[in-house]
């Protein structure tokens, strides 16, 4: 094994929900060792929660801005710095860091605005410095099969894609106050304009672009706000249009009574289709045109990709948490040959980054912009 | 048991696919006598293919037009016929028996048209004829159960349909004359300009509209030829606007490789969601809003329109033909009704009729514009 | 199309369940015609139930024996006779058909007793008169060919099977009178010493035969009665051993909580395996070791034994009246064969036979003996 | 959050596949810190596979009984060992460090034999020690959920359990020296008499006893060695009759091809029935009599027991590691509360023990003495 690499962590204090599975998924593969944090923007909560976390007292910082400075100067700073704030600070606190020289690992989405986006990923270029952005189900095993099966011309030449993410968990009003996720993720002003756009909506076209290695040049969409008082769209259907001819349609909700977390992507070549759904996600589905279906299973598929991002054999499942996990892995990988000058392992390359959070960011506008146009536009 | 009804066929002679099934769902249920036919545009195959059936020789017809009067002219002649043409044929023959003051079950689409369309719904209003339409998949037990659960609000409001209709037997380019079902479905002179729309699109459509009981008013339609060479759509999407506020979207392909008629439809109510899968058709999945779903079977299921379209108890699975067979059944209940001047069966209203055909036609018409013109528009 | 065969029935009468089925199974596939029948062993319903059917009153007898001596004497007598009645019937009315000559479709179990069985056997045999029995569950496409896989050799060396058949129809107290079906089951004058065993642990036994073309020569059966007051078991476990060392285990229970009609089986060879659910009858799983699972669907999958057998193309379900149509097709194509002097269609010998419901006997009996030794038994 | 406990591993050096899924397992929620390790029998191995993780090289032992000693005369020693060497080695090394005072996490089967089981048994009580078996699968939540609906009466009276462990690993002979795995449980004198007995039909006994909460009383057993040459059995089934009347049933294979790691439950009451299958591990699926199937999901479920095994929401998959985590977390919450002389949390009480390595080992010699004698047994 190689060294633990120093992590720092902005957001997740006690009550926050992802950033304990960032801690979790940091801890998973024993790639880090966490040694500093502001975890709250409130001091008392950063302050607290860090020291729940066993942290030295002098690294449970009040504020990102000042851990940045801080960190940067010691000579056992943290190298790389995991922001799980609600969504408006990704930018700012990704900015501070990335000004810093330390790497970071950043919640999806990546900002409010594309101009932010496309800010953060010049940056990121410029400071040399690793920006992976957590779009989680990328990390699972079967879906870098998948994209490896695509590349291989298993399917054929692509001709639909479709792809889904439906939850219920908005579905009825939630009262201010009851729900903190709810909450922010209900405000414009702190999770951006778009609601379920932004917050699954980006989930499902990342993944997309993953399998397939492509983005649209076109899209219409239309969304929708079902619950009555809700400020942003928690419902909505995109149509794709890509430059080789290929079709796409992407549907999220979260008012879909009864599903719990159904992202779900199939694919449709013009000799062969592959199913992945994320609730089973030890298993892809290959079906030839007028054959019989295969279900691929983890452990049991011939690939590289899958078996990097495996821990255990098959039959015995694999979940979210592992998914995570070797996003953080992938991240470590790729630190370490950053920093030995050497090149990453192929294999971590499945890393999502900040060029992706910037597609998710054109993704975004251009929805929001054709559901006001009412027609096809242009992903810019 | 009630007296058999006497039937005629045009078109199904030998060869032809969807005619030996006309036969065997009318059969399945012993309430139909097949005494006369004009079984196809081939004098020979016409005359041949009745004899094969062991029918009477003086009642297999060379000519549709002339049987409708002759059978019209005997005291033992027909009360009914099956029309199992090509598409193109539908309008004309059933207006010949109309005409003749003879009911008329016909498969589906309607019509090339939909003025052709309006023209039958009138004429069998007038001539006060029952007017079946085999959209087979209402024949289904369990749909005729989703339709009972969405009436008695066991979804609570409707927001959002999704339905769609998926096959891969015309993923690959058909030479002419290898496949006789291809080659007319393929040929818009035969079929119509609309080609996996009016094929498959009108089922799913009448399945939206039978489980819901709700037509949209606006739609926003694009649609696809993949295979090279192709004279009509093999693929497309729809999104439908319903005057409540509801919202659909409508999926068909017949190029989706490895798919085998996958017609499924998801509704989602503001209490619960609600699957069919015609490919698992013995079940239906309803789960409330954060709960757990429920799988429904028939047999099991406590509903007298799921037990009238029901022969067999729980576990034992019932499928396509019994499906197909219920529509025959309840046309009979209907007709026996007519003739004896009572209102018929409650559960035998579930029959779809030529109004259903001409919501299908006004569907393909609105389709094709909407397609032409890239943008929502009402449907007429 | 051959000529219909003149069919009689016996059983089956007003409220009967099976009978129906039967007669429905007979006309699916358009080979026979009902002529004659003795429906109910009460003269009065015998009577209405066969002018309800529309019978020639001078062919609706009002007992069996009386029915076979009219038949055997007319010029147009029936050639073949259904028997539908309970269990205790089974043997009397078809010795009286054989002996008349006439072809027998008989329901399962075929005797209550071995030695009964086997003189049925010998009567046919001598008579040289069809005896065909209705396990309907190999009259499924994909059990036709799982059939074809196993003796191809797909699986390599059969290693173990297990098949069970669990129901949950008896697992509460029924109080007599209130289910026909119920009353005569668990009664052991007329359904045999057997419950379940004889009920349903005989299909399993069947479709074990059918797939592996073996049969073992020793078992070890725990018979059990779970519902207090019961005379006949209602629950059952068979282990067994084959003459080439193959082993396998047999669950039966008609008190499995919510199982519905799970007759379920797996096979594993030294290559694959192989999975066939009746509740999902149109669809095999095959399993290489070490590989991935193909979902072989009927329609797809090439073979004479499954095409035979199947009426519509993959994707359209069919089920378990269809299975027992082909029953009753198969043995019109072996009746054909024998009257005209030639070999059956090799794919109607898939009909299982009057020896299969001896085997059967003699698993019963076997089983019967071991449970009350408690030990290993050979089959006689 | 606690303090970290201090741990000590034996066995897991470098190669060993079990040695790596305890350290992830205890990484996962954080309770622990790996300080001293003798991880191999090998001392050049013991040494670089601790250094490799970093371990102190003072506490790099290697042999473990010098660690037990050096560990407990340590004022900072470890308090808890985790034991993944061969099966052979359980009980030598549990015994010394629980006589050195250590709390004990052991890799199932408890030992080789019952003696040496009830031994350790004895020797925790008298040292008043933690004695942990990792039985993974009951750590999956669904499983604690399926033992609180059993509990609660949801079932009713259970009437029937069937549990079954099938895998393909050892469909083929697999030559000495490939797989180390293979080699030492294929290896009586390391792995035991008992085979797949030993290695997954204890767990397949284990998942029984804690979802039922009894023990049977009595059992009878056929083992069986399909692949030539194999010294040990490597497939069997095991009926067994309960004191309370319950009936059960037990297979296990390895060379059930092309089954991965099914290892399923099914629990028959007299009102409802339960499945878990350890292959879809975030599902429970729940039936009454005559009813419809519910299909409970981790994160849905209320329940204590559920909750407190679970770390991400409905929809987000868990798995095999989660489970195994379970067990290491439910060990430190009761060494802690062990520690501090209070009553460990309720939730935590699911850990299986040395008590349940003893039933276990009563099952084993149950099972290979009824295999012996061809007769149902007393079970010890």
């Amino acid at each position: 094994m190689t060294r633990r690499l120093s992590l720092g962590m902005v957001g997740g204090g006690q009550g926050a929900f992802i950033g304990a599975v960032h801690r979790l998924a940091a801890r998973m593969d024993d790639h880090y060792e966490l040694l500093a944090a502001a975890l709250s923007a409130d001091p008392a909560n950063a302050r607290a929660s860090a020291l729940a976390l066993g942290l030295d007292p002098a690294r449970a910082y009040e504020d990102y801005a000042k851990m940045a400075q801080a960190e940067a100067a010691r000579p056992d700073g943290i190298e790389v710095v995991a922001i799980t704030t609600p969504n408006h600070l990704h930018a700012p606190v990704a900015r501070a860091f990335l000004e810093a020289g330390i790497h970071v690992i950043c919640d999806k989405p990546l900002a409010l605005t594309l101009a932010e986006g496309e800010e953060l990923a010049r940056l990121a270029r410029q400071q040399r410095r690793l920006f992976a952005l957590t779009h989680t189900y990328s990390g699972y095993p079967m879906v870098r099969h998948a994209r490896e099966l695509v590349a291989a011309g298993e399917l054929g030449e692509l001709r639909y894609v479709q792809v889904e993410y439906l939850q219920d968990w908005l579905a009825n009003p939630i009262p201010p106050g009851q729900n903190k996720q709810a909450d922010w993720r209900a405000d414009p002003a702190r999770a951006g304009r778009a609601g379920c756009l932004g917050d699954i909506g980006t989930h499902a076209y990342q993944l997309a672009a993953f399998i397939t290695g492509q983005l649209p040049s076109e899209l219409a969409a239309e969304l929708h706000s079902f619950v009555p008082g809700r400020l942003v769209d928690d419902h909505l259907q995109v149509w794709l249009r890509y430059p080789n001819g290929m079709r796409g349609s992407l549907n999220a909700s979260q008012v879909a009574s009864g599903e719990e977390n159904r992202l779900q992507i199939r694919l449709y070549g013009d000799k062969a289709s592959l199913i992945f759904r994320q609730e089973e996600p030890n298993a892809l589905w290959l079906t030839p045109i007028g054959g019989a279906s295969q279900r691929l299973t983890r452990g049991r598929v011939e690939s590289a990709a899958a078996r990097h991002a495996s821990r255990v054999p098959a039959g015995h499942p694999e979940g979210y948490l592992e998914a995570f996990a070797q996003l953080y892995t992938d991240a470590a990988l790729q630190i370490h040959a950053l920093a030995a000058g050497l090149a990453p392992p192929p294999e971590s390359l499945a890393l999502t980054t900040v060029e992706d959070g910037v597609a998710g960011m054109r993704f975004i506008e251009a929805s929001l912009a054709s559901h006001a146009a009412g027609r096809w536009l242009k992903i810019s």
